[in-house]
């Protein structure tokens, strides 16, 4: 993990996009981005147009003090570093369109909490492999998904659609106003996986292993359910678990 | 990885038993080895001895040049140094006898080529959790199941039934003579798991990701089976696979 997160800190070069004027021909490119790293400090006109270009196309800003900014070695950054995305993100309404243009009953995964980039490369194999439409996860918190979470995910991550966003909660609400039921797994759930119905169009939300689900989005779920374990032991593997779940929706959806 | 062979390779002292006479003791005393690194050149009555007590016991011994074993800094060890288990070992025989007399009906997992101990670790804590009674390996090829491996598990190595075999085949022989039907599960298989009834007492081979399971123990398996897959991706990875049979094993027998 410390490596990983040296490599985040410090990512290659060539991965980066520097100072104001590169960033926004960046954006008006189409090209993906990441993160964009912004001296706490900086202003203006030109600033305003990246924040709303950032916030129009979901890139978190990270505002940091300009000895961050300093530490990646290149010269004349004037306040703005943005680093280059390996996994093309997409919009969730735009995902949610084309699956219901093609005739397919949406299935989607969203992640809450789960931090740790090999995990989620390793869950998005899984979702490809059995089925799911995109992954959603949140802007904070979670790494950028660069090569190691490719390889972890033997590629899927290039495949899938992942949907970066800034409000799990927006995001429930946007797969309701869809008519996208919202499952939510959870170990303390009285319901069983087995009783659920996931024929229908539907979102499971899956939680971290010793976190759980945030609760206010447990509460905005519409399902809870468990895996039922005879060996009452504490839990599988996230990764495990995400697997189990989606060859059930995979199986009722033969 | 690296690091973990280097750790197989030069255990702690304290997880070493130095020399003849020490070794024959700790058979005596019923101590769980893992396996015995034996200088090529020794001969002689107590080498004999241990040699059976191994052959007894289900210990691997590991014929090794006599610098491998000054290697570990150790003073006379007599051209034999053998090194503690962290897993209990228990023997197939007794484990399916055992689970018979309680009234259970016998679920076992089989890994064929599966190397890697954190992979092993991973299904460990899925086979525990999903009930199944003991996972068999053979003795040759898996590396020591150590502290790593344990972690993991989340602790589920110290928990489950793990029979460590002198090999596959003669282990399917023994299930088979004890009524026990072997599937094996394997990608290229027309059948489907949906249609395969695990509720009758059964063991499940697994293999690794890219060799799969080894010929001729395919071919004593009773039946073959595939995970369908709508994405038409490779696979899924071994662990997830494991944790999707056996959820789809403790399903049909709940």
């Amino acid at each position: 993990m410390k490596h990983f997160r040296h490599q985040h800190h410090r990512p290659k070069k060539n991965t980066l996009i520097i100072g104001r004027e590169p960033i926004i021909k960046a954006f008006n490119e189409g090209k993906a981005l990441d993160r964009i790293y912004m001296q706490a400090t900086v202003h203006g006109e030109v600033i305003d147009k990246i924040k709303k270009l950032a916030a129009d196309n979901n890139v978190p800003i990270n505002k940091v003090p300009v000895e961050k900014l300093d530490h990646f070695n290149v010269s004349n950054h004037e306040g703005c570093i943005a680093q280059i995305s390996k996994v093309q993100y997409q919009d969730l309404q735009a995902v949610i369109s084309f699956v219901v243009d093609k005739g397919e009953v949406p299935l989607f995964l969203i992640l809450d909490g789960i931090t740790d980039i090999r995990n989620i490369g390793a869950i998005a194999r899984s979702a490809y492999a059995l089925g799911v439409h995109a992954i959603i996860i949140p802007d904070k918190g979670v790494g950028a998904l660069n090569e190691d979470a490719i390889l972890t995910s033997a590629g899927a991550l290039e495949l899938l659609a992942v949907c970066r966003v800034n409000s799990l909660m927006k995001a429930v609400d946007d797969l309701h106003l869809n008519g996208i039921k919202v499952f939510a797994s959870e170990m303390t759930a009285t319901a069983n996986i087995f009783d659920c119905n996931f024929k229908e169009p539907c979102a499971i939300i899956m939680g971290a292993e010793e976190k759980g689900i945030y609760p206010a989005l447990m509460k905005v779920s519409d399902e809870q359910f468990k895996i039922p374990m005879p060996g009452e032991f504490e839990s599988l593997n996230v990764s495990v678990a995400a697997g189990v779940i989606l060859y059930e929706a995979m199986k009722q959806r033969q």
